[in-house]
């Protein structure tokens, strides 16, 4: 019998051929730490007798969930992830570089078949590459800096082929809150998810980040993206399941007659149609985080918002993925328009979508939101609800100060 | 005998003629309080009894020295100046419309002559277009959005005439350090200052507000420049002072020889030329602030780091003044440059100025900043030192990742 694609990723960085349910021992080719858990990662590691980590060349340090510092506990986290990284001689981005799954896919630092491990649960975006990329705790990724091995259970495999075309408006990120809901968040528990289909092959390269980005709402360890139709900048040796893998499930979305795709509170698998909530009133907007945050995204909000101001009872912030996606939008003009129609930049990374800093809501407060998760409390504040969409339906929620289609703001 | 500006201004203001050290009752032409000051100030005046301002067009609310909200205590802090706005019909800024003081001017809040009460200590800023502005406590202004007037014990006037020409790459922050450390931060305690000089006729409003800005770090309640030379969009009648005014004092300073000057931890009168502290290292540089982060600021700081990388060890932030000197900024490639050059933009706004949020130091680190005070721990972290400086001080650490002159910059 064939294998699926992780399968046979697990099976080339492990002594033998791996079936889902098999527990392997793999070689990891990179870890990466964020300024969340790199400071937990770097203990834990001391404290197992860690003087030199396997491969410097194969770990990534990255300071973006509170970043630049909000305060002096964190300035000092900051500073050992620094220390720790120049005795070590590890790649590190600093404040304003962007979030870390951004940098590691601007940067190629992943590629195509490989196996990465990071001590954070998005690490599962690197699946938009074909990569099996998959978050784990900080303990554990300290023994990978040790060894640069770890053990797995192999995970099943679900296949989702998606068809049909998606309408106007109606993006990548309705799509997977689509599944989300649809499987819940505890649907797909350690499987990994393949993705195919003509909707998939026509994606950009940051609508497929969206897809992998958040299939771990629905529990799964890896979403791997079919790489059929996509453009890399270098060449790579694609895996590809064999004819006769076997998938604990297959399931055929037609996508045309998806509408607009939001989560609701307090869970990301709590998903209603555009048309079911319109007209909530909303004080807040943000675009950004590691699903939503890309040029794409600042494209949409500005085909919305450009020429038009942002309602003025609403402040919309917006945080770029990476500095080059801040670059790129600076240079083609989108955050000059998206400027001028009253949003508010931050540094490029995780901004306020994890609570730390930038834009904690007050009391009573809704905000629509193009991040990954609206479990209470999230951004900061337990008294705020979080309505969770594609930056399109952010930007027309700014614009009307509530809860709207974008469809309509598209068609005007 | 004549009158100084001061003493004319205070008079305007009241029904009688006023004299240094007189007590005056005066009517206040608009009031101001930011975050910081306004949740108390509100609560104040309810405590009071206040029902209704006694003149919503002349109040003026601004969210900018925790903005976008830290953590959730500040964000309900932010809803409770936007009720207060809403009821009682008062302009409020918002989360990225900049620093109050830049705002105030931007928008011509202020015009020359006024009188002017602001719970921020540099609310002094307003002197560049020759308003007596003063920073009072939030007691004092909730009394005053009661009744519209307060008392004031006139000040004395002591002039400042400057000649001569300030060398390349030496500013008028450069300036107003030399005055400061020249003075002492009590050397002018309740007393005006009035600037005067060919070296005051040849600046840029933007220079002119650091020079008002500062006069507050020699304790000085007002800072009156000149309006000789200045250039504005609507018309009006200075208010000059009489040939045959007192002074306590009259001083005359030739600015030719002037290096660039550099206030030392931890005071800003604690003042050094650039030639005495050469190659201490930074970890941080920051270029903001209602003393200097404005349009000419980031023009300071793009010509020298225009097609250059900052030093890998160094963070550079930097906070616009104002949404407005973002996007002037954008306009011009001005940020496109500072971004290529490795600088990280914040939302305009105080930045990490007081120590709230968006980069405070860690241990140990040096600082070269282009904001007003470098008292220990006004930062964020008492174990940090703070240097302040002109942008293009800055600009020049950042580059060389240690203190340097920026003459030697310019000179590249």
């Amino acid at each position: 019998m064939g294998q699926t694609i992780i399968e046979k990723i697990i099976s080339n960085h492990s002594s033998k051929k791996a079936r889902a349910g098999d527990i392997a021992i793999v070689d990891v080719d990179l870890v990466m730490a964020t300024d969340t858990t790199g400071p937990l990662t770097i203990k834990a590691f001391e404290n197992m007798g860690g003087k030199k980590v396997w491969d410097s060349d194969k770990m990534i340090l990255v300071i973006d969930h509170a970043s630049p510092a909000p305060n002096e506990g964190i300035a000092v986290l900051h500073d050992l992830m620094r220390e720790f990284a120049n005795e070590q001689g590890i790649k590190l981005y600093d404040v304003g570089d962007g979030i870390c799954h951004q940098l590691i896919m601007d940067n190629h630092h992943v590629k195509p078949g490989q196996l990465v491990l990071g001590a954070d649960s998005h690490t599962c975006t690197y699946g938009a590459v074909g990569a099996f990329a998959t978050g784990v705790g900080s303990t554990d990724l300290a023994g990978v800096m040790l060894t640069g091995k770890t053990w797995i259970k192999v995970p099943e495999t679900i296949k989702i082929n998606l068809t049909g075309k998606l309408q106007k408006g109606v993006t990548a990120k309705d799509l997977i809150l689509h599944l989300v809901g649809r499987f819940g968040i505890q649907g797909a528990t350690y499987q990994a998810i393949e993705f195919t289909g003509e909707v998939i092959e026509k994606m950009s390269l940051d609508s497929r980040m969206v897809i992998a980005n958040m299939v771990i709402e629905m529990g799964a360890k890896a979403g791997l993206v079919d790489l059929k139709g996509l453009e890399l900048p270098y060449k790579y040796d694609p895996v590809k399941a064999d004819p006769d893998a076997h998938y604990v499930k297959t399931i055929e979305i037609d996508v045309s007659q998806l509408e607009t795709q939001i989560a609701v509170p307090h869970s990301p698998d709590n998903i209603k149609g555009i048309s079911e909530i319109e007209d909530i009133t909303i004080q807040q907007a943000f675009i950004g985080s590691c699903t939503n945050g890309r040029l794409e995204d600042l494209h949409a909000a500005a085909d919305i918002l450009e020429g038009k101001k942002i309602h003025p009872n609403v402040r919309l912030i917006i945080a770029p993925a990476s500095r080059k996606v801040f670059q790129d939008a600076l240079s083609d003009g989108t955050v000059e328009v998206l400027s001028a129609a009253g949003a508010t930049f931050l540094p490029a990374g995780c901004g306020p979508c994890v609570g730390t800093h930038q834009g904690i809501p007050g009391n009573n407060e809704n905000i629509a939101s193009s991040t990954n998760r609206n479990f209470q409390g999230r951004m900061g504040n337990r008294n705020s609800n979080i309505y969770l969409g594609s930056p399109a339906f952010v930007a027309s929620a700014a614009l009307k100060g509530k809860i709207t289609n974008p469809k309509r703001r598209l068609s005007i």
